[in-house]
């Protein structure tokens, strides 16, 4: 075919070897068994283990059988190829050389937006994690760089650098084509004309043809022949086992044959073998006596510059700037307010006199800005005290040897102490006067303390000796006027110097003075506050919308607004457009695709519907066209990948969607998918039943109830499984269902987390409720209810969303927690026993006290109505009559004589008296009025009309205790009114746990 | 580790890639799974088929298990590196374009001694062959060359050229180092360093560790797979599955876990696996539309210098040079026989006069000379017959319209045709005189006839539409004269250039004249003349040999002379030295390495001894010293590889070894090796004990026995299996064993072919016919006797080398063959049937009497002594007694005396009479001489005695046909004479089968 004159893949690979070989680093073969990534090649995953040195950069053609699309879709390919570079030690400097490395394959990165975006890593199933970023080249993700932390469990000391390169990704943008297959590989052939066919075939055996019995007798043999290789002490071939055992893991779950439950079997025993085999490699290495040797400790940089004495008398500010590479927008923020606390706190612990605290924070530095900081600490005098002057003197009023000790060893003279009353003694004592120190040697403490200290949630080891953090600190600034405080933290000694834009032309600058330092730091282009970037951000974006008729709707906004102004430095706001075409995709597509994996700001018409632009905040003084056609070409890419599976979706009958379900395993004990939706259809219908359900929301529910879930077979939803039950709204109605289907198809879903609104069609809501029912029943009869912090098939979100229905709408009132739970039991192709069902209901109201909790609610009342948790919706009406009752002071008096009644009573005293018996007149009275409340009362109980039925009984009950005394000799007496005693406390039992009210 | 500055691996992987890139490869990556070589990378195995074209490099970690040494040898490694180049269509230069990488490696082609040594690749398992090279540089195999021509049973076409380096070996020779481990992999690093362990840990895996039942189970699924993927028709997969099953293979047999049946049986598979995804690989490229499109056509060159008519009239000589890329000697040789043939038939058929044709062959060029060709063709006339004079002209003599005709069909008028008598008749004819043709159009045909016609044992195909040879031909130079002759042969066309010693100033030099040529060529420095080029290397082998005071065995060496002679242009001996300790090393693996691997002459001191010193022969004027040191190097790390097993095997109890072979599988009915070892054992001592063996040689055979073939459990005979037994006595007599036993040892495994002596002691012969006899009852019984031309087994050779012993070895005489294999079956751990041990009888008499006629022993003698062949002894001296015999009149009148008798008898006849019923006085006579000569018989049939006790009955016979009518009417009287014939015919029986004799 014709090719573009580009840069070749071919030559792409030989330059970022070559660029990588010229950085000492070796260049190795890619692995000879199939893998996921170029990180379980040995050449990582076991030489990131242990003290020796390593560098070294690959090939590695990465099989993902999830990935594969038969070639069909520009952007997704079983096998991509990744080039893989591990530097260990890490440098100090791998960005640095990272952005070498682009620069070799032609990428003019001053005038692109380069930027590191977040992004952590972890292997599950390798025990390997690590803190790092996506790299982004105008908003394309091209690059994944961690800072590998532990691999098979073990922490990495030191660790390594793993940059990892999608090439394929890189190529397409560098040669501008919008199909893996139009790569130019080289310049005379195609990568569809190389790997079509192999992209083709692979794809039909990952997802048609892969025997699956025969792939779970080669991941057992696998499994086995690695457990083999580790009790030989062998972790190379054990290794290459553990690879095997990944591979054939995920062919069958490309198959679609792993459940649940399996996957997690899975991973724990990959986990296990690939700890072991870890542990080996390091036994072994260190039997061989590290034959690569060891890397060389961390070297300190000589101090330069250092002068403890100010320079002047006069205050003078000062600033602290802790230079990272870059935080989370999350990770940044948190830490200026701890470098802010720290400093506070240590300056305070000084005698330093200062003014204001300011703390910035950008992606790349903290900074702590001090106004008029003394010069020195004042000075102070200290009392050292010496012997008593009884003891102090002989008869002859000659100093004793004591004093003339103590002088001795305070190094002064018996003349040089004088008298002081210590306590109830005179003691002889030396006066010190001690010298405040200067404020460069006080500022040196506190900024050592301070940066030490510094903690994020989630801290990571670099090549430092003592240092963890977000992400690695490279340098510290720490200037009192125009002098250098002479910090030093580890590795790290305070200078002058900063770090701007690293396409700055000078990307490093020296700061005259703490005075000069907003300025110096501005004028290179960071805007050092993030609320003059948020605002710049905001206006820009103002500007950039209202140029095309739209705007940003900033509020809506907030959240991404403030991550973006955490993203940047010098923000600079891009507009870009997307071709109309794709706004026939669902807006929920559209806006998720932008917002959360590019992070542009969408741009709306004056009716709120999305314009075709978007708004994407470069950082610094990019080459805007270049950046805005590549951000818009990284658009048109995810758009054009999911348009392709919309219009297969919407070009695929529903039923053939909801077939699909029967070839994904829910677990391997509660089958398939299809299965689980057969069950939630069935279960809803058994709901409607008890609830009465006829008309036409019954036809609703019937025709939502075979369909349920069914776009969980649709590509989309595979894609980006936050859109299940939106696109099942949007396919159905495509598809010609009724309006009111799609909604209920939508709102089965619903809640999907805790902010979600609950569905409003009592189709929907039955749909939700059943899928919810069957998940909590099902799974606590097979796999267990969650402890701990684990909860993999997220049953505490079910069991809220279970709640949030039954709670609020009315809909499900007549039905009992319990009593769904069993019609969901009864479906079940387990069995379910009484034990396990009243575990789940258990669960359930713990949830609900959790939840009623969350919404403030005092304890005392969510004690007093918990036991309605079996009918959610009745215990929060109880809990509304309650919240207007608390303030009343008639059911004040009645609580109190309800709780008087129940205290006085023994444990187990039954409710029953014969009247007869009672002699008082109080306590007849008390009889008349229990007969006359009890008549008030209905059949079911309701808090309103039992306090209003009762309200009569608190005057009796208190002239009752009054005149009465309950505890006589006579025992029948004293039965009776213990039982009528009861008979009253019992009264309010069906209502509320009244014990538990606190007046 | 200290490391030497050298071009490192790691640079000269880089080299390679950039050189081959340059040329239009592609480069792709290694393959995903394991493979034995990168011929099984799809970017050969699947690209090389169909008529794409395609052109790759790539490096390809290429897995042995069976080269598993733990790290431990010097040259062996389990996974060694291959730089894979494939170039389709062959450019017609490839070999040009690989010298040109080696010098890319910074290898001085000139300097050095770079061969093309005939080495042909075939892969039962893919259905794959080639022919090519080895290609040494200075006596080292560096890479293999290969122009592929099948691929999964299918012809390529066009054929594709293959190169393979061996990165490793080639990196050892560069740096200079002695050990893989000392490689040079960068600046920093040491390979072994960098894979020493993973080398010690995969070597223990397949060595030792690997689960046996967990491959064979992996083998079998991955070959379902592959099936299933066949059948679904995708050949890519399925592909894959097959490397698998191939890898998996490996693993078991590196565990000796696969015996030969076992080994036919997969291998089979694979080939049908292999051949099936080969097919559908081409129907899917055929689908595709052949996507990298489709291979030009070859481009004939245009024909310069063309010019049929002879410059002048003088005879000239002519010479025709078939220039190919280099041959296997044997072909070469072959070929110009060929050419000769070729040349003289075809001058045969022009009347073109010539004087001597003399054919000359180099690797490269089949020449043939031809003194004084003729300018022209000598005219002739021919004669065309017209009508008959009587038809030819009316009866006023005017023409008729017949002669009129044929002379108008002749283009002539009447007046040119004359009168000639044509057979009976007078015919008017046309004598026409036809010219002859020129010289260069004669030969011009000649040539192109001899060219196409040319053909080698194997051929070959390279990218020429029609011809095939033994190796691609590369040019034609035909000259008559200074004229050339303008030949075209397919795609060649002939013209005056010729290609000389590729690393000569000029290699490609055109030819002025035919009389020119040959000092031309010569000038470049081609010895043309083989008988040349032997003697300078007997010549200098001479003096360079007498210079260290040795001498080389020239008549013993003539077949390895004969073969260099062939190999090198311009022969160039070199005198290399080996360090004296490799003289510990047995002499047969001293000579064998150096003659067999290497194709050294072996220089000898006075007493016939190994000097170390050794002479190769360079092609070429070579850098003297530095061919000598790569050669020594090459030499060195041989002696140090058999060394370091010699001295292993040495070091290891010979018990030790002989319980190793409990894990070689014989095959898999049959048990182990050791299994087999232990039946020769008691073979041979049942054998000893029916030939009544005792004493000293009963001690040495029962010693011997428990011994036997434990030399096949060594390391040394495991590499060099032509060394069994010969390190067998060298280890037993090392162990201290009794001189006796070791040759007893020794002498078990002869003949090892039919040139090979037979053993001596009787010990070393019941032990080799022990052996024989369990080989062929078991297998027989089990896998069945050889059919067609496929004997894996090499039963054949068995039942001659048991004949061997039993024909020519008296102490088996007791023995008949029956009852020795009967005695072998009773020890089978399978049944032996009687018909199989038939079978088995017959198969040895076929054996036998192919022998025998290969001796050249007349026909009718070897069926008279057929049926003797259970014993075979006694048929030797019979059929010797019998070769004495038959000249004598004595005897041909007795053989015509009992044929008679035979003759008249009818078959079934019963050998009995009632002498009292005789009358006449013949037959009473001849009754007589029967008592007689029977009287005379001994109890064992012996033919000297037969003819000496049978003498006196031939008057008698023959007196008896004279005088008695046989047939006559009385019953009891013919029934007595033919009792009495038939007596006289059967007296022969035991002795001979009679009627076969031609006298």
């Amino acid at each position: 075919m014709e090719l573009p004159d580009v840069l070749t893949m071919q030559d792409a690979l030989v330059r970022l070897a070559a660029y990588w070989g010229e950085q000492g680093c070796l260049t190795v073969q890619p692995m000879n068994t199939e893998v996921g990534a170029g990180t379980l090649n040995p050449a990582t995953f076991l030489r990131v283990l242990g003290p020796e040195p390593w560098r070294v950069a690959y090939v590695e053609p990465s099989v993902r059988p999830d990935d594969a699309r038969y070639g069909e879709n520009p952007n997704r390919i079983q096998t991509h190829t990744q080039f893989q570079v591990i530097l260990k030690p890490e440098p100090g400097n791998s960005q640095e050389l990272y952005l070498g490395s682009l620069a070799a394959l032609g990428i003019d990165v001053a005038a692109h937006d380069v930027r590191f975006v977040e992004d952590n890593w972890a292997s599950p199933a390798l025990g390997a994690w690590g803190l790092g970023w996506e790299v982004w080249l105008d908003g394309l993700e091209i690059t994944q760089f961690t800072y590998f932390q532990q691999a098979g469990g073990i922490n990495l000391d030191p660790p390594a650098v793993e940059i990892t390169y999608g090439i394929e990704r890189i190529l397409m943008a560098l040669q501008g084509v919008r199909h893996f297959k139009e790569i130019a590989y080289t310049d005379t052939v195609s990568y569809g004309e190389l790997f079509g066919q192999g992209e083709y075939e692979m794809s039909r055996y990952y997802l048609d043809d892969a025997d699956i019995a025969a792939n779970r007798s080669l991941l057992q043999l696998y499994a086995s022949e690695a457990q083999r290789m580790i009790d030989a002490g062998l972790p190379v071939p054990a290794h290459t086992y553990v690879l095997k055992c990944s591979h054939a893991f995920n062919v069958l779950d490309a198959r679609g044959a792993v459940s649940t439950a399996e996957r997690a079997t899975e991973f724990a025993r990959m986990r296990r073998l690939a700890g072991d085999v870890a542990r080996l490699w390091m036994e072994r290495r260190a039997e061989l006596d590290h034959p690569l040797g060891v890397c060389a400790p961390v070297a300190v940089p000589e101090a330069v510059d250092v002068d403890l004495v100010p320079r002047g008398p006069e205050p003078r500010a000062f600033v602290c700037e802790v230079g990272t590479e870059e935080m989370p927008p999350v990770e940044g923020r948190a830490a200026a307010g701890q470098l802010a606390q720290e400093l506070t706190a240590r300056l305070a612990n000084t005698r330093l006199a200062h003014g204001r605290i300011t703390v910035r924070a950008t992606p790349r530095r903290l900074v702590a800005l001090v106004d008029g900081v003394a010069a020195r600490e004042e000075d102070q005098d200290r009392v050292v005290k010496g012997p008593k002057v009884a003891a102090a003197f002989d008869s002859a009023g000659e100093p004793t040897p004591a004093v003339r000790g103590f002088a001795r060893a305070q190094g002064v003279e018996v003349v040089d102490l004088v008298r002081q009353q210590v306590g109830n003694a005179e003691h002889m004592v030396l006066v010190r006067r001690e010298i405040g120190r200067g404020a460069p040697e006080v500022l040196a403490g506190v900024v050592e303390g301070a940066v030490a200290a510094l903690r994020s949630g989630r801290n990571m080891r670099w090549n430092d000796p003592k240092l963890a953090f977000t992400r690695p600190i490279r340098w510290l600034l720490a200037l009192w006027g125009d002098q250098v405080v002479p910090a030093r933290v580890s590795a790290l000694v305070a200078d002058r110097r900063t770090r701007v834009l690293r396409t700055a032309p000078t990307p490093e600058i020296a700061v005259e003075s703490a005075e000069s330092y907003v300025e110096a730091v501005e004028a290179a282009g960071i805007v050092l506050d993030h609320a003059d970037r948020r605002t710049r951000i905001v206006e820009g974006s103002r500007t950039l919308a209202a140029g095309v008729g739209g705007h940003v709707d900033v509020d809506g906004e907030r959240g991404l607004i403030e991550q973006v102004a955490f993203l940047v430095e010098q923000p600079a706001p891009l507009l870009g457009r997307f071709d109309d075409s794709y706004l026939s995709l669902p807006e929920a597509v559209l806006a998720t695709v932008m917002r959360k994996h590019q992070r542009y700001l969408p741009v709306r018409g004056a009716d709120g519907r999305l314009l075709p632009y978007f708004v994407a905040v470069a950082n610094g003084p990019v080459h805007a066209d270049l950046v805005r056609a590549g951000n818009e070409a990284v658009l048109r890419a995810r758009y054009e990948d999911a348009l392709f599976f919309y219009r297969t979706d919407r070009e695929t009958p529903l039923a053939q969607m909801r077939a699909k379900l029967a070839r994904l395993t829910f677990t391997d004990r509660l089958g398939s998918v299809a299965e689980r939706a057969d069950r939630i259809a069935a279960l809803a219908r058994r709901l409607a039943d008890e609830v009465g359900l006829d008309g036409p929301d019954r036809a609703v529910l019937d025709r939502a109830a075979t369909l349920v879930k069914f776009d969980l077979g649709s590509q989309l939803v595979t894609e980006m499984t936050s859109l299940a039950g939106t696109m099942a709204r949007d396919y159905a109605a495509h598809a010609g269902e009724p309006a009111a289907v799609a909604e209920a198809l939508f709102e089965a879903e619903r809640p999907r987390n805790t902010e979600d609104a609950l569905p409003r069609g009592v189709a929907g809501e039955l749909l939700s409720v059943a899928d919810r029912l069957d998940l909590l029943t099902g799974l606590a009869a097979t796999v267990g209810l969650p402890t701990g912090s684990s909860d993999q098939f997220a049953l505490r979100r079910a069991a809220l969303g279970l709640l949030g229905v039954f709670r609020r709408r009315p809909v499900l009132a007549p039905v009992s927690l319990r009593e769904a739970l069993r019609l969901a039991a009864d479906l079940q192709p387990v069995p379910v026993s009484d034990d396990v069902l009243e575990a789940v209901a258990e669960f359930v109201t713990r949830r609900f006290e959790q939840q009623l909790t969350e919404e403030e609610q005092p304890v005392d009342r969510i004690r007093a109505v918990l036991p309605h948790a079996d009918r959610p919706h009745f215990l929060d009406r109880t809990l509304a009559q309650l919240d207007k009752l608390v303030d009343q002071a008639g059911f004040q008096q009645l609580t109190e004589a309800l709780q008087r009644a129940r205290r006085i009573v023994p444990a187990g005293t039954p409710a029953q008296y014969d009247p007869g018996v009672l002699v008082e007149p109080a306590e007849v009275a008390l009889h008349d009025a229990l007969v006359w409340a009890r008549a008030g009362l209905g059949d079911a109980p309701d808090l309103d009309r039992f306090v209003e039925a009762t309200g009569g009984i608190v005057r009796p009950v208190n002239t009752f205790f009054d005149d009465v005394f309950v505890m006589v000799d006579d025992e029948r007496l004293r039965q009776a009114r213990l039982g009528l005693l009861a008979s009253v406390a019992d009264l309010g039992t069906p209502v509320l746990a009244w014990e538990h009210l606190r007046m």
